[in-house]
């Protein structure tokens, strides 16, 4: 799992391990890449770089970029967002620092790591790259609908935001650790960071949507499983053109719906209602059967993160019963979960 | 109607009127930009620029470039594409002849005019833009799902080129010759240079396309009509993402399906059948009322070029029958025609 992707998509197969860098950072909110890569590829972190000020911490070893690179780091990834999604002045010297280490530098900002001239200026003294990793493939071609060999699953959501990655990280785990030939395929920039490569499918041209979702997940053995990241929704007013894309080049023939109790609105919309999960899954298997006419349900993810565990519990058992398949959170795992592994493969 | 676009899109604001350049080109196929132009755009064309060798003409008068300026014209348009939409060296002595004689070119092939150095070169010297239609306005918000002021009509369809743009021009025309305050919203490249304005959706990156289609069609008197050229099919395995964004985005009062009998499978695709009209209005109704809860089918187009006059008459009548609405050949006219407008007002 997690291996570098093949040739096709070398433009994203990222140098690895990673010093995760945190800047001067006091909300963990903001460090949600550099959380995530410790959680789900602590093997592939060296340590952190974190800056005077900064109390967000990853718990891993503080390192300099020169010990980093000692300790056998070839890229330094800024593990953080601030508002606006820019590299302030005062991070440059730390990243600089980096690059002159031997480190490359892996972003995901909105600004571009090659955009600042500092930033490109030593890149290029050095002979170290600047990889975006929001910056998709060249070269993309358009989708043809041809049937892939392999199984591919996708997790789909009633919104953005609420847990797709995840679910599809602790989906991927739970198949390897059944012994399961299986890869995660990332969409998005902290998935891709985790993963070593990807496509970010929301900076992808639109005509090649469904391209870039082919390109993603290619032919495999017939009992290999990927396991893809999801993107938006495909009643998202904003972002359904990338779901629906993602979804008719994954051609899954298994999705799990993300959903998260509770919330009532989309993000980011003038008050749109959130969609139910039982209508995600009809227009799911309404347009995912176009290219893969096997497509099924295998069950419901919950974000239960807002609900107490007995809460939790009790609501997941009362929808499984009435959704007639498994529902459960995968942060929460348990038998619960096991169950949605399960119907996956069934 | 085809007024140059408000200011939010005037990265495509065309100049105009043009000459239209033809190239050597002996296939009619291939020159579908100028002969469209022609056809739906003639005061906006003070004639025609051939090379040595071409047999395609659209019947307007022949003129050089100093001659075109002299009647007005303020830029060259390439009507003609060629295989692999690149623009040939030969071509290339005319085009820096138009800009030294005060024209702006404008072209909508995949080799961008800026990237051929002597015409870059050309243009700086005479100060004049080189204006690529494939190449989206700057800095496209993302969509917010906002009810937009104003009636809105999509055509949609079973298939790629098979009729959207031509229907939505009739249609266009056809509302404005009823007093209907109008414009036609173009979203590729000869719709664009024939509405001197518009978005390529194609191109646009898949995080905004509903954010682009809100852009194209902005609020608007209560009585006022888009009629927005669609593009793909939302059941298209290469296209449907840019068919969704566009549908979100535009939230239309009313849609036409556009389709050609006897297709009987998608263009470009590993053999997919041809998805059939009343299957295309449920998907277009379940996923277009998110943005547009009155959203409701006019009517059919149909391109019947392929048929008699007699077949073709019987089939539509047929189809009506079998449909329950108004299907009419926008080229063929006549009171199926009006039928089809006068449902689509209803």
């Amino acid at each position: 799992m997690n291996a570098p992707m093949e040739h096709a998509l070398g433009a994203l197969a990222l140098p690895q391990p990673y010093v995760l860098f945190l800047g001067d950072t006091t909300i963990a909110g903001f460090a949600k890449t550099a959380l995530g890569l410790k959680d789900w590829a602590p093997e592939k972190c060296v340590g952190e770089l974190r800056l005077p000020g900064a109390t967000v911490t990853t718990g891993l070893e503080a390192l300099t970029p020169s010990e980093a690179a000692a300790r056998g780091a070839r890229a330094l990834v800024i593990g953080v967002a601030n508002q606006g999604g820019v590299i302030p002045p005062h991070w440059r010297a730390s990243l600089i620092e980096a690059l002159e280490a031997g480190l490359d530098l892996i972003a995901g900002m909105h600004m571009r790591l090659s955009d600042i001239p500092e930033l490109a200026d030593a890149a290029e003294r050095f002979g170290r790259r600047l990889i975006d990793v929001r910056v998709p493939p060249a070269r993309i071609p358009v989708g043809t609908g041809r049937k892939r060999s392999g199984k591919r699953l996708l997790t789909v959501g009633t919104d953005c935001a609420l847990g797709k990655k995840y679910t599809a990280l602790a989906l991927a785990r739970a198949l390897e650790r059944r012994g399961v030939d299986v890869d995660f395929r990332a969409t998005g920039q902290t998935g891709i960071m985790i993963a070593g490569g990807g496509i970010p499918m929301d900076a992808v041209v639109s005509d090649f949507e469904a391209g870039a979702a082919e390109l993603l997940s290619p032919d495999a053995a017939e009992d290999h499983w990927d396991v893809i990241e999801g993107q938006g929704a495909i009643t998202h007013p904003s972002y359904a053109a990338v779901s629906l894309g993602l979804l008719h080049g994954s051609q899954p023939d298994v999705f799990v719906v993300c959903h998260e109790p509770g919330r009532t609105e989309m993000l980011g919309t003038a008050g749109y209602p959130l969609t139910s999960v039982e209508r995600i899954v009809e227009l799911t298997i309404a347009l995912g059967s176009r290219t893969n006419p096997a497509i099924r349900c295998g069950g419901f993810a919950f974000n239960t993160s807002a609900l107490g565990a007995a809460e939790a519990a009790e609501l997941m058992a009362r929808e499984s019963e009435r959704l007639g398949l498994p529902v459960a959170d995968p942060i929460r795992g348990g038998s619960a979960f096991d169950a949605l592994v399960a119907s996956c493969l069934a």
